[in-house]
């Protein structure tokens, strides 16, 4: 398996994508070939430095770099040479088969739609983050903002992907689709909530339970919450939050710990071709690692290749 | 002081709302009169065994109750009798000053706006809970559930009556108002969050602040937080469900135990032209006393009338 990385993305790159990988190639068993994208001077100086050079960590030379804040489309277009448009044409010329970045998110969202693309029959691929259950095991919620409005077809079709997502990379059986909403009763909830959930209720290929309600969010009542991608944006960063919250104040519990990002790693780009995972700009060593075996499991699984047949009948 | 008391509604009634009244009462320098509104037979027994008896607590009779699964209209019309109705009868002829109940929110709601009725200019009257920031103090979440859907003006009318909410109730002086947002910038956010941003940027009634994201509702950045009655309402009962968690895991921090709604006692309804406040269904004692001073603030500090002048200017 060929994992791409982008060593020059976030806010600590290269250090914490190298610390990344240290950790990723000291802990896996049969570990993927890296193919590390970012300034080949500087990339050979301090992957030697952590003693990182065997023949399974391929570099590949990137002379420019996508700041954090540059505008997405005008950096994807312009910088072709940037280790972020270099991943993407890698991935979808099939040298990689999946690609991670820690680096500018609106020019990954634009790679991974413009590049590697939306999936036939996908009208709008989703952005999807893990939701810690207090029962101790995972929920997903999708979507977390790649979509600030929406329309109901999409609300179904995240349903789908999510559904996907919980089966090959949770190992999920038949996972439990919610709709986010103000009430449980069929009938509540705004607009776009009330046609949502009709759709959801007709659709086959998903285990539709109804809605879920905010104090629902982390009970273990749904595998998968499907929301716009408004409210979805809004409850993942208050979730982080949470945990810096408990850190701040010392709180030890395992449950307010399991909302440190890190452990997520990134969150998938579900509906595109390819494997593409996108981190926080704060990625450290563990997040960059956590990155690397998400990518893994979404390459191993094929769940690309899932969402394609799904879409396809 | 006359407040208006449906002793009959809420999972506990009347037990809790008697035990809430003596909390009050023994805590309370110069009491209100306390209009105790439901069955007198009952409550004459029950207010006895608790040595409520004084010229201070005036016994309403009321025949009918509306309950809590009730289709919230129909009830309200056909159950003129009730509790909830009596209420709403003595607040808009001024036989009481303010009116709180934990029964049902539908027919409190119906009794708002179609008995009490909106404030001339007001176009859509909102709900709003407190938010506990991790610096101790306090802020308000804008509305929570009243409307699901919204436009522009009305999330430009919710800052205001939030901001005055927050001087006349919780002395915050020039409260700071932020939209919900799923990114700092200005020109972030769905459709209806870019548009109320240009609005609430225009607005010189109030102290608008920029976006809020979901990372910062605990933060000290706004006093008031505004959204649509979707978005809100999952926060507001995400946020609740935290001190359930925190007591169910045994997690002893303070800022995790101010989400308990206890505290809060209850909601009120902002824009209409009484004070009238809305508690849940499981409201205990402390609920109930809560919602009783929440109800002598809002008519001390006249918070009606100063919604009234702001409309009218």
């Amino acid at each position: 398996m060929k994992i791409g990385i982008d060593m020059m993305g976030g806010d600590f790159a290269p250090l914490e994508a190298v610390k990344g990988l240290q950790t990723y190639l000291s802990t896996s068993d049969l570990p993927a070939n890296l193919y590390c994208i970012g300034d080949e001077a500087q990339l050979k100086v301090i992957l030697a430095d952590f003693g990182l050079v065997s023949p399974d960590i391929i570099l590949i030379h990137a002379p420019e770099v996508i700041g954090m804040h540059e505008h997405a489309t005008k950096a994807f277009k312009e910088k072709q040479q940037s280790s972020i448009a270099i991943g993407f044409h890698m991935l979808a010329s099939g040298k990689i088969d999946a690609f991670i970045s820690a680096g500018n998110t609106g020019a990954m969202l634009v790679g991974a739609l413009y590049s590697v693309k939306a999936i036939n029959g996908v009208s709008r691929p989703a952005i999807a983050s893990i939701i810690p259950k207090l029962n101790g095991s995972t929920g997903i919620l999708v979507d977390v903002g790649l979509n600030a409005d929406c329309k109901p077809e999409h609300l179904n079709q995240f349903g789908i992907l999510g559904s996907l997502y919980a089966k090959d990379v949770f190992a999920i059986e038949n996972p439990k689709v919610g709709l986010l909403n103000v009430g449980e009763e069929e009938g509540k909830g705004n607009l776009l909530a009330q046609a949502s959930y009709h759709l959801l209720k007709e659709n086959t290929s998903i285990n539709f339970i109804g809605n879920i309600e905010g104090r629902d969010v982390f009970q273990d009542r749904a595998d998968v919450i499907v929301c716009e991608g408004f409210t979805g944006n809004i409850i993942l960063k208050l979730a982080e939050s949470l945990y810096d919250t408990a850190k701040e104040r010392s709180i030890q519990d395992e449950f307010m710990h399991r909302f440190n990002y890190e452990n997520v790693g990134g969150t998938p780009v579900l509906g595109v071709a390819k494997p593409v995972v996108i981190g926080h700009g704060i990625s450290n060593a563990n997040a960059f690692c956590n990155m690397i075996l998400l990518a893994e499991k979404m390459v191993n699984s094929n769940i690309c290749g899932h969402i394609i047949e799904q879409f396809q009948s």
